[in-house]
């Protein structure tokens, strides 16, 4: 079975097997060059798979990054760009980025700025990219630990989702990408709500591809709704950054001590925080349901309430930022409704303070 | 007196005095925050007389990088975005880009990828940039001595054109801007070609406000149409870049040697060369007036012959090129009209040694 999205009308995010998808796609295609780009894990994982199901040559040059987002800055980029130019990479060519978050990110801006842009492909390898990241357009790398400071918004030529990169997956890259697939039920998909309110880490870990690709299918149909109506995040794309006002600041954080947060763990936290200060204004709870769930799928960490200062700081610099205040987007009261809340240090201190209490 | 166009529809390019264009359309813009790019050559002569006919406070941020096409690479970058971060520049901020062709280029670059993407302003201070690169949304930087190999197109929010600068620049500078003047009435302005056709340097560097406003709007006019008609460089806007294959490749070479040629000579080097090819395959003679007026501009230069490898190397790298072969583009036999030449290193050489027994 395949499913193929078309964000905006403009390129198509397909859902399905490799082998039934590419290589048609391609031959209509026609680069002068390939470049395929991956990371130490993707190449050891899913290259040989990914060759083999789309039919590329055995001998398709490959560029292999370090994996890990402590690379996704710009010296890796200038790397990537010198592997570019010894390849001799004309404006005809396609790269292909095989991995997860940071190939795609990184990939992605080194294609779009690549001699102005050349086209790039997105197959995402992790939980988290096929649900999210692939997705969208937004490409780019941290700077000065800051997340996706340096970046520019351009669709891919076309993104391939095939949930057998799943399989490759160590358990809690595959729970942190559950993280985004709960932020798109809980922002627009009430039947996806239903259907993974009650999922164990075990369910997840034992999911059946034809589970994947129903679950991966709601997922990406929030995203691609959104992205459609806002392609660049004047509104309600900055919904999509539900928990990631807090989550990114406690992800950099983290990434830099000897006991970093995947994203999605990050993302949990700060949902969660969020909501509170949401519904701790309207005199609220934060749904049971929610709480349970999360504290289900990512193990409970305290976080010690003397790094707030630090997260505050990288607020600061959060992109949805408007005139110096800090702003952050959570779910109003209607399917894909977004509340824009300035919080004050005080809330984002009191909202880590219950998270911790949990 | 002002002129505006709209490239594409997209944004203004304004030409006409700062004092009666700039304040009125900020005042309908009102950024959350105003970052002022320059170098040293315009902070010394550009940026007082900017901020007394725009009325911005004295007390603009200012970031000042070292002149010159050596530092268009993204070390340079670095240090702009780490400007970006101290001054926390939002997403709804303004870049103002007050100087030549890498000013505009570089600070536009940096603009459209700071959280992806603020504005930026144009305001360019030398004949080149006025002309040809403040226009058009290409943006980048050099990678490897290779001319803009990274970057983006991205518009600007407006470009504002003060033919005042001028009076700022050293002669030489003048006269290298007027390369891509002479370019624009050869590829797409008859009018324009004969009212420089038998100008001299004394008139350049004499030239009144009045024949300059002339002269831009003449020449931005065809910049305007074929960026309008082809704002990618899917097709005719290569025909913007007709002296460029080997004038970019004397311009790269020369760059790291003692006697660097501006951008304007090697571009006039280039136009003679590459249409030198184009007539030698028709058996005919490049015109005349066009030798004629280029050697009284452009001091002549003999161009040793055994670099012909060298530059062959760089035009490896030329945008234009597809499936391997170096291409060049120069002028039909309409006005505004292209052909597309592959020529061969041999080619190359003999068009250099035509220019070198001129």
């Amino acid at each position: 079975m395949t499913t193929t999205f078309y964000p905006g009308d403009a390129y198509p995010v397909v859902l399905g097997r490799l082998q039934d998808t590419f290589s048609d796609w391609l031959q209509q295609r026609r680069p002068s060059k390939i470049l395929l780009l991956c990371d130490a894990n993707t190449r050891r994982d899913c290259l040989s798979g990914f060759l083999a199901a789309t039919g590329l040559p055995a001998n398709t040059p490959v560029v292999e990054i370090p994996a890990g987002e402590t690379y996704k800055h710009i010296q890796t980029c200038t790397s990537i760009w010198e592997q570019m130019l010894k390849a001799q990479l004309d404006r005809h060519a396609l790269v292909i980025n095989l991995g997860g978050g940071v190939i795609g990110d990184m990939g992605g801006f080194c294609a779009a700025t690549w001699k102005r842009g050349v086209d790039f492909v997105q197959v995402p390898t992790t939980l988290l990219s096929m649900t999210d990241a692939a997705i969208g357009g937004k490409l780019g790398i941290d700077f000065q630990k800051v997340k996706n400071t340096i970046g520019v918004f351009q669709n891919p030529a076309a993104v391939f989702v095939d949930p057998v990169f799943l399989n490759t997956l160590p358990e809690r890259e595959l729970r942190s990408g559950f993280a985004e697939v709960i932020k798109h039920a809980l922002i627009g998909a009430p039947e996806l709500w239903e259907m993974i309110r009650d999922f164990t880490p075990e369910q997840l870990s034992a999911c059946p591809q034809e589970t994947w690709l129903n679950m991966l299918s709601q997922s990406i149909a929030v995203k691609v709704r959104i992205v459609t109506e806002d392609p660049h995040e004047k509104g309600i794309r900055m919904l999509l950054n539900y928990g990631h006002t807090i989550g990114h600041a406690l992800e950099s954080y983290f990434l830099e001590t000897e006991n970093p947060l995947t994203h999605g763990e990050a993302i949990a936290i700060g949902m969660l925080t969020e909501s509170w200060v949401q519904h701790q204004r309207r005199a609220e709870q934060v749904p049971d349901a929610w709480i349970r769930l999360m504290l289900r799928i990512f193990p409970h960490r305290n976080i010690p309430l003397d790094i707030v200062p630090d997260i505050w700081q990288t607020m600061q610099q959060d992109k949805k930022n408007k005139a110096g205040k800090v702003r952050m987007t959570v779910p109003g009261n209607m399917e894909l409704d977004m509340e824009v809340l300035e919080p004050s240090q005080e809330e984002v201190r009191d909202s880590l303070l219950f998270y911790n209490n949990l």
